[in-house]
């Protein structure tokens, strides 16, 4: 959070949700909320407020609080971290693909992608992004490094990808992300 | 269509289907539909007939239509343009994965990692692909040049794939497209 | 299979399973299926017993195999052969996604990916890949070369995605394979 303008509510809101059965009971620091509430607050020039939350790798406890986010607290941004993997208990995606109205299947490609150029088991991860509302959500990985190499690779298509779908406008600092919008839509 | 052969009826018949609200209401001129039209004309080797629409972004509408050009039309190949990012509006990959038999994520995969190349936003692209009956039908952007892009990535696949679903024999022309057919299926 | 230890059950069990109309007809030698052990053999240190069967491309059948192999045979990791195209007969895919818990799509993208090397053609695959308890099931293609490239694209995640769903510590060859385990879960 970066505001400036103290006593005005910033228009733009972002979810920032943790999933971990260790984190959420406090026998684990979440290292990857941080991570992406630090990397975001480099990358977005205008100021943002963040609704966070650690919740456990439980489906009904994910959609509750992601449809919370996107419906109630006015996010256009929610991003997730942790619990991707092909594990019994990692029910991420399952969780985002029930709340969403549109899957956007070119993010989790791009950001296996990359991670594959890192570790040979990106291909495990089940990583995906969709819309709901006025909102985009994206699962990231739990690994703060993760974290970041899949935010540089997809952030340049956030802004635009929220103007789409009616939220409000984003810029990036260009030296971190350059964000790029069409001439035309 | 480069029908020489007067009062004969090709067998070879292709379904372009424009998807656009603007461009269905007259208020915008349809760009995609004549592009993709050039392209077949230039690439394939055979008398073809063309089966064309231009629809607004109605999932109904859609469907009827890919439906009508599959089973009706008898086309082999269904083609369309418009219609597949992350807006409320945009529903032409949700209309072809109602209609389809089988879907095949390798087409959009493909063009979303060709269109990549051009623009970070690729990634927002929802393009798909699947079989209906003995129709290949696949998603295609709205531009010109990104339709010409994708449609240079799929092409050598695609006379194999009509092979496959009991259509007819297409060939292309190789200095435009290299199609490629197996030694054994 | 590769048991020295005579009168000891090995606790790594591998289902292969050839899915062909022809094959499982006698109409056509199996090559896949032989082809997927030897590889394997060659790969994996540990002794392992092949639980094996050659069935017709009709979904019910399919779907019971490999309920069979995972629930009642108990393999860890469960291949498959043919049945991946876009023909009228190719269901594998569909009899995958049915019987698993989770899909696990990087699988799919990779060995398009790595076919596509080769032959434009890769994109007409539909393989797939995921878990159905503590069993991962692989999509693989027909011919023995494109079963092998395949193979050497995901198997250095395949023990790793097997630790994760609770099977047996699967080990590799490391001059064929560099299975890799991420230093933290």
């Amino acid at each position: 959070m970066n505001n400036e303008n103290e006593g005005l509510i910033p228009l733009i809101r972002i979810g920032i949700l943790t999933i971990s059965d260790r984190a959420s009971r406090g026998e684990y620091e979440d290292l990857g909320g941080p991570a992406i509430h630090d990397y975001l607050n480099r990358v977005i020039v205008e100021d943002w407020a963040e609704v966070a939350a650690v919740v456990p790798d439980e489906r009904a406890v994910i959609e509750e609080t992601l449809t919370k986010f996107c419906d109630v607290e006015g996010c256009c941004l929610v991003v997730t971290t942790g619990g991707t993997g092909p594990a019994a208990r990692d029910v991420t995606p399952e969780a985002t693909e029930a709340v969403v109205e549109k899957v956007l299947p070119g993010f989790g490609e791009m950001m296996r992608q990359v991670s594959l150029q890192y570790v040979p088991t990106a291909i495990l991860s089940r990583q995906t992004a969709g819309t709901r509302g006025h909102c985009l959500i994206i699962n990231l990985p739990g690994k703060p490094k993760a974290i970041a190499e899949c935010l540089d690779a997809v952030m340049p298509a956030v802004p635009y990808c929220i103007d789409l779908i009616g939220g409000p406008y984003l810029t990036t600092h260009e030296t971190f992300v350059k964000a790029f919008r069409p001439k035309s839509g």
